[in-house]
């Protein structure tokens, strides 16, 4: 008897081999079908000239969990492009927690939601949304 | 006799003090009124689970570049947000540049576009369009 | 005996006064603190050269949903732009109803999420995002 | 003799049966390889609840301006999606030129800046980043 693939297998496997989250403290927190949680402690080199979060890396967080939530089908999918807002400074200390929603899946073509929350407040410091892309051969 | 302040001054001081920047190892090549340009090679720490570079990583470095410019007016600024689209795969070793130019300025809201290349073929990597706004009490 | 101003009135007036929805043929369907559903029949004269809905008036739809509900908070409000994605095509004799919904307000900027669907059967066909501030005194 | 087609007969015969844009009162001033000028007079029935030209309409001219240019490479390209930001207000009686340029091209994917501006004084009134997609089978 053959078990069906499971499709988070292709997020799961990106994970265990990502340095650039390693390195930054990443910690993937849940996966789903079309969602991901994944949080960071801003450390002291992560903030910028204004004594904040950079921008960059509080994007960073957020694209991470959109790369895993656009991976979880089961298919090979890039990031295409993305837009965020910044909505409150985050500081050196702060964990911040990045949720990943699926919104829209048409072909190959997705988009995908990701709210940045200051745990200790539940604060909302971003918002992205994601545009993913499909490239396997399927 | 006294000299007027150098607007370039509020960027200079930024990258000075900004712990993230260095930690990324980028550099800044450049900086004008309303324009910079800052560069970043990938290290082996930054790339994802498919072996190129993180795109939050890339955009990190764009963004830097963008702030660095629209703080070449002489008042505070802060993004307010940006979108990027990703047009070609960074690798390991690659030396990325990033140049941010003033596409508009409107009393305290500005529109940047960052223009981010391999320096080795001069292929275009990603285009970033940043929004900011001047929170200074001038 | 003096009755708190109604917030709602300033998008009322707004919708009353405003020849652009009208002549596409635009409906209020419905408007809340922080919501609001607009609705819109594709006409003959609103696709383009591939006879689909021109995406500009799609966009137009949920610009105008997500411009009754930024405003919808008593305080004049602009937009200051917004991003679109499109889905799927409509075509003329589709009515399309655009839902805007707020997903930030922090100090004078918001941000508001708008999903366009068809209304036969539900399908989406857009999604924007509206960044806005409020430019009143107050 | 066949001589090669004429790439931009794409866009012309786009244009030439756009109901949208012709009840818009829309004007193609110039199209080029990856480029295409469009201009459009804000009417009285364009203008929104605050008398001001409806942000959504003014994206459509930049849309349009999109379109033509994404379209004048000989291949079917649809928008899949664009980001406007909004620098001034138009009026009505405004002419708006909407001149539109490939800032990427990179196998299916494009990306095209759309500049707005005012006839008779030059001011920027809108920027818009456009999304491009080629759609057929080439």
């Amino acid at each position: 008897m053959v078990s069906a693939p499971d499709p988070l297998e292709t997020s799961r496997r990106m994970w265990a081999v990502d340095p650039a989250s390693r390195s930054l403290g990443m910690e993937l927190v849940d996966l789903g079908a079309g969602t991901a949680t994944v949080a960071m402690t801003v450390r002291d080199d992560m903030v910028n000239g204004y004594a904040i979060a950079h921008g960059g890396l509080v994007a960073t967080l957020a694209d991470t969990a959109f790369a895993m939530a656009c991976n979880s089908r089961g298919r090979t999918t890039v990031a295409s492009g993305f837009d965020v807002t910044f909505l409150e400074a985050g500081r050196a200390g702060d964990r911040l927690v990045a949720r990943a929603r699926e919104t829209a899946l048409r072909g190959r073509s997705g988009l995908y939601d990701v709210t940045v929350t200051r745990e200790a407040d539940g604060v909302v410091v971003a918002e992205l949304r994601g545009r993913s892309r499909a490239v396997d051969r399927a």
